[in-house]
């Protein structure tokens, strides 16, 4: 019984996905010329119904870093949540890809930011060569706390992305729990973005993320961005692989169910111990220091969140048995 | 029958990597904290016959580049041939990892750099601030045209490193092939390094090199610069496992043994088409824009070299029998 | 009568500066090898005391920057104010120099930062690769509000540094109304610093500021990054003549302090509109709109500060009677 | 008598200069929103005869490099002569400046480059990502060995560039002296450019260079660029007005003639060991170590040119006295 509820990023890599991996050991063209890479465009054209562009990369932060370097100057800024990944958890890459633009910080219920504060942000800026000007905006969907932009609330930030003309990235390490969650369209839930990392690797492939850009233009920066960054595998079909057999017949949808499913039977648990409402497959608790020693003493493996709280995470594999158990001892502290 | 010869980097994948690929997907921590990742170190010490810290990289270019940055400041300067991979086929990586240092080229036969020349350099600069001053040099084993250093070739090298406190890069992406064909030990092919890119991908692996750091003090800064580049794959085990397997019971030696073979053959057949000595997996030849056209007509695939020539790049499975019918058409031109 | 209290930044030039300026009007070596700039080390190690090797730069962006640069990798970050002047009126300017490191921003009374609130800082970090680790301390003397930090300050917060590894900026643009306010040595107002942005334009000085190390090894760096930065002006002798002209005789104090007595001039006259105390030649007021509307229309010139405030800032040649008038002016409010 | 040689780079500072200096010490708003910073535009216009956005910069470094930040990519590639300035003498100042962009090496006749040498690069080029594409041409205007660019040369590499859609840069440390030389209207020397370096310190100014965008968008970013390079002075005035000053009454081409009537003077007491014809303001002679011991012992003063030569440098000040003895001595030796 795999007792492990510390991030979906380690999880094992599903069935579906192996197989496609060993059905693309065929000789084909290097990088990505080869016949899967060159079908990504129109699988994800058609899974997301808009035309788009997607470059593979191999981790969520080489697939943010790329999008964000390709929208912004090197002397500009992107407005994102003070605990947005790319600002907490990616060892300054952005800085690195961007080449030294800077993430401008706001705040936000559940790790969310809001149009009010967007707003606020651009109006306090004189627009002069001495403060960095926004050139983009960044979301997590879902976010770094497990909560889900409303379709409307993906818009209502888009327009203003618009209206200041800023380019929109949208960070969707979790966007199959963000989709599964809200049961919209893949388009509803990022419409308006320039550009949308679609995870793969956290629900249950093994070394690819998709790289979907709505903007032609980007997409051609981000090409030779990728090369320079070291991010151009050799044997690309392998990657392209992973992402085909991701959103091939929805397992994406299914195993983000799976993984939702199993946060939420744990959240049904916790009572008023949840920090946050579960809307995704992360749960955060007020857990103290000895519960947390009386959960770990039963098995269970989970980080800690600060001195008084902990974050369990599911995955597209989390054992139900184990959700069963964790559920209950929750129940019993 | 694979009658492939553009290059080994887009070969399949051996089966050994395969099966250490699949015993790799159980459970373990994330990043590069799993077993087979922490077990990395002492595979390749044990291997190379010295301590050494090892980091893997899904591509050739990062580790280059990792250990590039990791060498010089941005300020700073790293010599190397005017046709190594580094200067001609990464995409200006070098340039994005150091953050800007220089390559300084320098000429010398078969892609292979020289003592006489990396001195007539360094005394060619001044040394004040206007000029860029080298603080590493890089080489390639086997060079770009498939030729490889002796030991005392490398050794000489190292000892002008040291004298002007330069650190020394070795790119090898081929580095397989280069010792199989020397018949030396590993560290012989690259002793006075501090650090080395092994080769993977192109001798039979996925989608992982090593980049070795004999000096602890670089890969310290190279782990954090690996991350901030996107470079730290969540499920890491996977990258560790190609690795552990390529290196155990020599199948890294018995797969560049075969390539190289392999490229023995069409060599023999090649007369005084031979542009470089064949060392290693690549054969160049003097192959007017008709001779070639007749090749590809019987179905052999390779590269143009230049108006008159070709690369032939042999792998770790190159068909026998497609070798046989290539070098025997050759023979026939 | 000059009624600007906007800026000490664009005030007029001192006449010893301009003296110095013309006698360094001889021909000499190029870039920094004149005598004039030969001779700073010698000069500002008698002013403070202390070894130290300085460089001159045109601007206090460009001193501020070199230093951090030269203080910390790429992946590193610096520790400063939320209000700090490289945080918010450098263009990204620190971002640039140093390649992408991370300003870590933390808060403080009067823009003024705290051993407590850098220890709390230091704490909370993992030191793992997934976040920026801190590499220097950044602190601003007098600070963006114009207060002080008193010698026992500035001693915990570089005592704090060292027992963490960081390195210690100090960004003295207005370091001599500091100085001349606390009435110390030059050194007890920046001790335990390992480079000190020595203010020299806004205090009378036409292009120059000194950025002096007490670290030789980070002068080396820096001397680099400055030709690199295109910082290294080939007539170099006119921003050394400026900076000796300032600190000899005392001027740097004698301008200071006069620049400090017309603020606290002001600040008499403020009564309870006094938002920060005033300890430097800056004087925050609450002034509201129609406030600042009466004093403008008296021919006063100054800035706004948010909605309901405005900094007036005075320099070395603050005319007396300017002064007398605004402060009456305000009395009279 | 100022036998000085070396460098036109440290010479005095013209009378009108200091003249300019003087006059500007009045109270003015700060950076370049002052009268004289706001002037600049219409004065080069009216110089160039066409509409130009104007930047001051303390260097030609700065301004070279502002200008090609501004006109390519990081990823992106500037073709220029293997000799210079940008290549061998700014201390890597390009890729710090475009984060990491690459000279594009070619080479031609006293360090001018052809469109026929550019052509061949550009044809040898893949174009694809594993490449650096070129995205500028940068042209020295004098060139580094005192050549001249012909009006038809400037147009047929202008023509080139906007057939490949590259920006073109001039740089024109000594654009004084080229056009004096040439005898043509200053646009005729650089028709095409979307950026010139005009140079002012090597012609008699203290410490400005003029960077004169005919492309309004790029001076848009160089804008931001060059506050975000600490280039921004506070008391940009002072740099204008030296600007304004060196076109006004054409001093610029007063100034260069000289400096050419002395390169002339030399020229033409040296026979034939003139290496290169005098067009501008440098003499490259043959000079063996004996003979230049014998000059040096007269108390000439001039850099060494390898082994058996040297440059004489002449500048807007030269003393005819002693460029008359040197052209004496010349013809002795």
């Amino acid at each position: 019984m795999a007792m492990q509820f510390l991030s979906d990023n380690a999880a094992a890599v599903h069935p579906a996905i192996w197989r496609a991996l060993s059905a693309a050991d065929a000789p084909d063209a290097p990088y990505d010329n080869d016949g899967l890479s060159r079908g990504l465009d129109e699988a994800f054209a058609s899974l997301v119904g808009r035309p788009c562009t997607v470059l593979w990369a191999a981790t969520g932060t080489a697939a943010n870093c790329l999008a964000l370097a390709a929208m912004v100057h090197p002397h500009g800024g992107v407005i994102c949540h003070r605990e947005a990944h790319i600002e907490s958890d990616e060892g300054g890459a952005p800085g690195f890809f961007t080449h030294g633009a800077k993430l401008m910080l706001i705040d936000g219920e559940s790790a969310k930011i809001t149009p009010a504060a967007i707003a606020a942000l651009v109006r306090s800026l004189r627009g002069d060569v001495h403060q960095v000007s926004p050139q983009a905006i960044s979301i997590t969907q879902a976010s770094e706390l497990g909560r889900v932009y409303r379709p409307e609330e993906v818009s209502a930030i888009a327009a203003l992305a618009r209206l200041h003309g800023l380019g929109l990235h949208v960070d969707g390490a979790r966007f199959a729990n963000a989709v599964a969650s809200l049961g919209c369209t893949p388009w509803a839930a990022c419409e308006g973005a320039d550009a949308l990392s679609f995870g793969c690797v956290k629900n249950g492939g093994m070394s690819a993320e998709a790289l979907v850009f709505f903007n032609e233009g980007l997409a051609d920066v981000a090409r030779y961005r990728r090369k320079r960054a070291g991010h151009l595998q050799s044997k690309g079909r392998f990657l392209a692989a992973q992402l085909l057999a991701m959103i091939k017949d929805d397992l994406w949808l299914e195993n983000a169910r799976a993984a939702n499913a199993a946060a939420q039977h744990l959240a049904a648990s916790a009572g008023n111990r949840l920090l946050h409402p579960v809307e995704a497959n992360e749960v955060f608790l007020t857990l103290a220091a000895a519960e947390r020693g009386v959960l770990r003493q039963q098995g269970f493996t989970f980080y800690d969140w600060g001195d008084d709280a902990a974050p369990l995470v599911t995955a597209w594999n989390s054992d139900p048995v184990a959700v069963e158990a964790l559920a209950a001892a929750i129940a019993r502290l």
